[in-house]
């Protein structure tokens, strides 16, 4: 049986090794601009996204070699959000992954265009998977309706006092949208029935949120050694979090009830499922 | 017979009522993202890559319609990277299109924003074509060996001499790939035979330089008024351009050379690609 380290560790490398073969193919590219693509592309990081489209295409259909295009787009989506969220005019974060962010690094021209190379890029690549709902979806949960639009919220709510409601609203759209995307497309490229798909939808919704709630209580909680940032930086830049609205127990029951209701999401599934099972649980009880 | 006027003026009609469609599917989206997003969307211009992807298509197919998302999609690239050329960090240049930048009205943070979703939302309308080849053409003319890389390279020129044939490679990256693919891409979707596809892709690259040289020449003669920005920004920002590499004569005859390998592209159509040729000799004579 595989276990979830051995799971996350070999779908990791097999994303890390396409986004090398991807960002070797682009020869014609500037020199510069590749490098600071590469620096936060194969930066490290939990490749949670590219995990979760390869392992519901391996539920589905007991391969997750045709949803590889899109676990390379979402991963390098993912990034280019990274890139810009980090920006000074934006979060003005320094360090991300234990290194410094991008425009510290490439000045702030050159990662704005790391950024929007990578986001355009994606494209191209999800496009490899020869399903245009694939491209489509993904724009979808990326775009002004899905983790732009969130950030924007998020731009809008800094400083100010938010209903528990809201948060959610922001959130759905900031991470939930890409991962939950991530769960679906996998699922698509494998071929699922609709029934397959609704269920392993609900799962990648609720993991979404007890990713987020988890997040933001290791943001308290967390060692600045093991998460690559400093602690507490939430507070400092005034942002609503879930433990800061309910307190950290509240917030923690809250994270293990979406861990539940994405375990109940897969009661359809047998064995097959049982790492994303696993992931669920890991997702709360994660130290970093 | 259609003149060249009523020809670009029912497309860009035809166009912005496409993209004001676009902008209204999305009730989902904050409503400080839309409207920053709507601002420099439908801010007019000359909507020159749409009416050449609708023209290309109305060339092969005699109908254009089929090819309005990725019309759409097109203008969305190029606004995307209006308002990410403008930003302080970038080219920081506060007005465009005689009205001032996005990051002046609604902040730098909402600016690159309102810029990711205008790319990211290109792919959503892009694949409404139904063509794969389409979305991966687009990104890849806009991406890290296209547009983004010719901005790069841009950027890392500023201030520096540079050889002909390296503002030759800028300006075919920055907007010539971008000009290119979208003749390609209305050709391609109207079904053009391989011949076809070659000579219009041979038109758009010619028709490509000539708009740069002609407009690298009306930074230095045109009429502030009338262009809607400064008039020599080019010179106070140090940019290599045609005009000051070659003086204003040559630039003007190398304009000229480029117009008339775009015509002479066009050799194996007949009248129904009139209104592109009166485009090729526009281009080179416009004043604004």
């Amino acid at each position: 049986m595989t276990t979830l380290e051995q799971f996350l560790e070999e779908k990791a490398r097999k994303t890390e090794r396409a986004l090398e073969a991807r960002m070797a193919a682009w020869p014609n590219a500037p020199e510069t601009l590749l490098k600071a693509m590469r620096y936060s592309l194969l930066a490290g990081g939990k490749r949670l996204r590219p995990a979760l489209a390869l392992g519901a295409a391996e539920i589905i259909a007991g391969e997750d070699a045709p949803a590889l295009p899109a676990a390379c787009a979402l991963e390098m989506i993912h990034t280019y959000s990274l890139i810009h969220d980090d920006l000074p005019a934006m979060d003005n974060d320094d360090f991300r992954r234990g290194r410094p962010t991008s425009h510290k690094v490439f000045g702030e021209a050159s990662a704005i265009l790391a950024g929007d190379g990578l986001l355009t890029m994606a494209f191209d690549v999800a496009a490899e998977c020869g399903d245009l709902r694939v491209v489509r979806e993904i724009a979808q949960a990326a775009g002004a309706e899905g983790m732009v639009g969130g950030q924007q919220l998020d731009l809008e709510a800094e400083g100010r006092a938010l209903t528990l409601d809201a948060l959610r609203q922001i959130h759905a759209r900031k991470t939930g949208a890409l991962i939950r995307v991530s769960v679906r497309v996998g699922a698509m490229i494998a071929g699922a029935r609709p029934e397959q798909l609704d269920a392993l939808t609900c799962y990648g919704e609720h993991l979404g949120i007890a990713f987020q709630i988890a997040d933001d209580i290791l943001d308290i909680t967390g060692d600045a050694g093991t998460l690559g940032k400093p602690i507490g930086s939430d507070a400092v830049n005034q942002k609503a979090t879930y433990p800061a609205l309910l307190g950290l127990e509240e917030a923690r029951a809250l994270a293990h009830e979406a861990a539940a209701a994405a375990l109940e999401a897969l009661a359809p599934f047998g064995r097959e499922a049982d790492t994303f099972r696993a992931l669920a649980r890991f997702v709360v009880e994660r130290q970093h």
